[in-house]
């Protein structure tokens, strides 16, 4: 084992020689070189997912959104800023993951119009039109021969219902649910419970630090992988 | 000085016996549960002019919007999230104080209609109505025996005029702008440099440290204080 450490070995675990693509964060979609819209998001969760997926042998690439969060240790991380940064960003890479898992809080939605230019506050009002961002989870999905992927579903109503209309209408292997009006478990809490959805199961992951739920679920996507072989 | 140290006495210093209150940071305007607009602003040059006008010898209050950044030793620190809230802490705040320094990116704009549940992207487009959020530099400014009032212009043209223009239409004694197209001392740098402007007056202080234009600005206050006197 010491001879394997240092010789940069990575380590055996549950996930030895799985590759897995994580994106976490937000997305900010500028209005303005000074304004701009996104969702709320520390990061944490995806965070956590790299850093036990690594402990279990992975390894991990990680594409992130604008937070203030260290980079866990041996984990390849890919910055970027808005959806269409993400979108290329994982487009890239997915093909030679073996399991994607969309933790980040993408936005929607983004200006139609970017200005140049910071728009005066002369109006009273301002409305904004804003178009749909691409959708990186359903264009991974679709790929051919693409990786294992698992999509988070943040709700504030009817959380099962929407969670497993997503799970079918994208075609995912796995949706992972959460209430975010719960704020012992919503956005920048330290804690998460997941409610899990698959073809024909699911799955409640209880209230637990990020970092033991992010394990519970690497051992749900690990089990189901092996289920579908 | 080691028994005034002991004694919790304010140390010495050209802001001796000043009461200052700094806004800092973005605010963050909600748009549902998980979206919101906001501001670039990392908080650094507010939390600088925190930090310098402790060591200065002044009493510090900081009306924070969401960053990433320790509290200074000996400031006075409130969190806020949105325009409406920094406005109501500062004015409860302001006529406490002989200075108050907006350095804070407040969003001019909030969501006409806050929606209390995620709004769902079905839509191809998305179209937001806003309305003007309060103006609390210039709601401060007119206060009668209100604080030596300094606003920040953060702009992307015309630096100089645009702030010239803040500085008489909101009845400013003084205003920093800077030249947030500049990405040496832009939004998340760790530099930052200002053309100062009073009335009858101005003054460029030069790119270096956010810490010594922080310096240099609470000189430049403390001069035109004297001068006013």
């Amino acid at each position: 084992a010491l001879v394997a450490a240092l010789a940069g070995t990575p380590p055996k675990g549950p996930l030895s020689g799985k590759r897995i693509l994580i994106t976490a964060g937000p997305t900010r979609e500028a209005i303005d070189p000074v304004r701009y819209m996104s969702n709320h998001s520390s990061g944490k969760m995806g965070y956590a997912l790299a850093q036990q997926a690594v402990r279990a042998g992975a390894q991990v690439t990680l594409v992130s959104g604008p937070v203030s969060l260290p980079t866990p240790g041996g984990v390849h991380r890919i910055d970027v800023i808005s959806a269409a940064d993400m979108h290329e960003a994982v487009m890239q890479h997915a093909k030679n993951n073996d399991v994607f898992i969309a933790c980040a809080a993408v936005a929607d939605y983004r200006a139609a119009d970017q200005q140049p230019q910071k728009i005066k506050k002369n109006q009273q009002e301002l409305t904004l039109t804003f178009v749909k961002n691409p959708d990186i989870l359903a264009d991974v999905a679709k790929m051919q021969q693409g990786p294992f992927t698992v999509g988070f579903a943040a709700e504030t109503q009817d959380v099962a219902h929407y969670a497993k209309d997503k799970l079918q209408r994208k075609g995912l292997d796995m949706i992972a649910a959460n209430d975010v009006s719960d704020s012992r478990i919503g956005f920048n809490a330290d804690q998460n419970a997941l409610h899990v959805f698959w073809s024909g199961g699911d799955q409640l992951l209880p209230v637990a630090s990020k970092l033991e739920v992010a394990s519970a679920l690497l051992t749900l996507i690990q089990q189901r992988m092996s289920a579908c072989q």
